[in-house]
């Protein structure tokens, strides 16, 4: 009976796992990963594992994140039928102003994370039927919740706040930064592969479907783009950004827009998609040969640009910029694009290394650093979990 | 029968005036200049001639801005009885995404202003008031509106869009930029006394009871820290400044609140007012010792040299900082917080010099000078309607 943990993130309509092995020292060692997609429409299991197995079947009756784990459950049993599952990670979208490191998860943490829902109305719901759902299934089994607020809690004041009146700061609205679990694993590799970095003014840019970029000084968060929501900051697939708040209360007051209207405006209907008025997905954008959709890419690369300008003041200066998340991985161009325009700033980017996807992407020239780490998110919940096993 | 031009700014309860001769090739040289404040409640007209003498004085029975026309006259008629106005400018907030520079006001132009209302619903009728009030007064007199908007207008399209649908810039949700007359003045000023600089990257911070950061490359302007309203950017007395859109939302769905309500937070009750619970003035805020004033200097500061790097970015490097408004010109404490967060960008303060309120506050050996510039949007108001006089 080998010794498992498995690290859980519940979307709105998906289940994404990663299953471990506790290797020497309860070190967590990737065993599967993958997810049941589309709930309550045409669900389907998709995983690999890290031998380059892969399963790829549509689930009938599978509609809940009860019976998405169930499905999970079902395929364990039929391919890893001698493991145990020791401890379960969760993705917690919001740990609200309270928690800054991962906790173990009993009712009064619940009814706290619960109590988080009004300041993420449209994620915390999903992490929570998560966890109920795996709690449902291994009621003897530690659970962890992991939050991607809690790596930015180390901000300083001026980059917790917004300038409202002090009640709405001790009412929990708060500059709170999400991806923190990405932010987190790449300092931790940092450390790892380039200590002197570490220990110095870092931004990492997290590029993804979601996008955000965050100021890291000594290992520690001082800030990021994103403020109490997911919308703020950088321009996402579907998400506004950074958005004058006239511009809400123009929707509300000139177009007579609800608040629901105006949430599926900026979360979903804005972003890439929007500027382009064809696709979410860079890949698509920069395939594309449509004026909008190369102005959409001139802006995103603007923003990434205009927010390393800004998060380098917040560290008085800058040593090294990662990229990461899909785009960041994967998208020289996007990288190239925002490099060039950084030369004032001591960014010099050697072409080569970047058409690569080296790890290290600038010049041997360059007084700032440019690299490129691969997140794993998965794995900071799954080393959180491993932590908690006795 | 001296030519002069009269220079109007008409807010919500005061219309500010600024009387002009026009001396060699028509340049307007600054006679008197005042207020008619707390129109409606104990109305007062304050003025001031360049000679020194003063008045001030209450009125009776001024309510409104035609009133305050009437109440201007009568002191132009006691104190210069042989002047004639050739030409009145205004100082208009909003000129949409149409106008670029000052206009001579007709039928046509003045249907075009009442389209903007939606843009500026707080601000922009009070500039009509001022302008249908002068009109009735001066029915044969030259009318030109001035923008706050219109320097803006060189913004490339990445500073002018937000990440909405394209259809949102189509109907005008755009980053229009204010203070434009206050930029127009220094840049103009620049040209005069620093034309290498004038030629190069400069941001120039107008810190007043509103406040607002240009960056102006070879004399036009590239980027703003305010967008759509007076609202985004910088946190000023009572407004906000940069917020997350999702706080808005957060107002609506969980507070309940209306736009009228949320409106009247974000322009009336939050920026230093909000964070410091004691006032929107910075120098009652620099005279107090409470923790929370401090606390609304830091984010003030902090929310500055944020927005310096990320105008840096939008040049592409730094030659040039110009302090100007109320608080540019006068803290010297704001101004040297604000240069010693930003050495690693070149910036080096003289304090002997910011001390004494020069005009360069730069060490010699500083790479990026650093300017002190009174602004004087009057004067570009009244420049406007001189040239207008046939």
């Amino acid at each position: 009976m080998a010794d498992h943990v498995l690290a859980l993130n519940a979307g709105s309509s998906s289940l994404k796992f990663g299953l471990y092995e506790l290797v020497e020292n309860n070190r967590p060692s990737m065993r599967w990963h993958g997810q049941i997609e589309s709930l309550g429409d045409a669900p389907r299991l998709l995983a690999e594992s890290a031998g380059g197995r892969s399963i790829n079947q549509p689930l009938t009756d599978t509609h809940g994140h009860d019976e998405a784990i169930q499905a999970f459950l079902d395929m364990v049993d039929e391919n890893l039928p001698d493991i145990r599952i020791r401890a379960i990670g969760h993705r917690v979208v919001h740990g609200g102003p309270v928690y800054s490191e991962p906790v173990r998860i009993d009712k009064g943490v619940m009814a706290t994370l619960t109590g988080f829902i009004p300041f993420a109305p449209l994620h915390q719901p999903f992490s929570l039927a998560g966890i109920r759902a795996a709690s449902n299934a291994f009621p003897d089994t530690i659970q962890v919740a992991c939050f991607d607020t809690a790596f930015h809690r180390t901000h300083p004041w001026v980059n917790d706040t917004f300038a409202l009146p002090q009640s709405y700061y001790d009412k929990g609205v708060r500059r709170y930064g999400f991806h923190g679990l990405s932010y987190d694993y790449i300092t931790q590799k940092l450390k790892e592969i380039a200590p002197g970095l570490y220990d110095g003014r870092v931004v990492i840019a997290h590029l993804g479907n979601g996008a955000s970029m965050c100021a890291v000084s000594g290992g520690r968060a001082v800030a990021s783009t994103m403020g109490f929501s997911a919308l703020d900051g950088l321009p996402m697939g579907t998400r506004s950004g950074q958005l004058d708040p006239g511009v809400v209360l123009y929707m509300m007051q000139q177009e007579g827009m609800s608040a629901e209207e105006i949430a599926d405006m900026l979360y979903r209907k804005s972003g890439l998609l929007g500027l382009s008025g064809m696709s979410s997905d860079m890949r698509t954008l920069l395939a594309a040969e449509t004026p909008e959709a190369r102005k959409a890419i001139d802006y995103y690369v603007f923003r990434i640009r205009r927010e390393l300008g800004a998060l380098s003041a917040a560290l008085e200066g800058l040593d090294a910029v990662v990229f990461t998340g899909g785009i960041g991985e994967n998208a020289a161009l996007i990288r190239q694009r925002v490099c060039e325009g950084m030369r004032w700033i001591g960014i010099e980017m050697d072409p080569n290394r970047n058409a690569d996807n080296g790890t290290v992407l600038s010049t041997d020239f360059s007084r700032v650093r440019i690299l490129l780490i691969p997140t794993h998110e998965e794995m900071v919940i799954a080393r959180a979990a491993a932590r908690m096993v006795p």
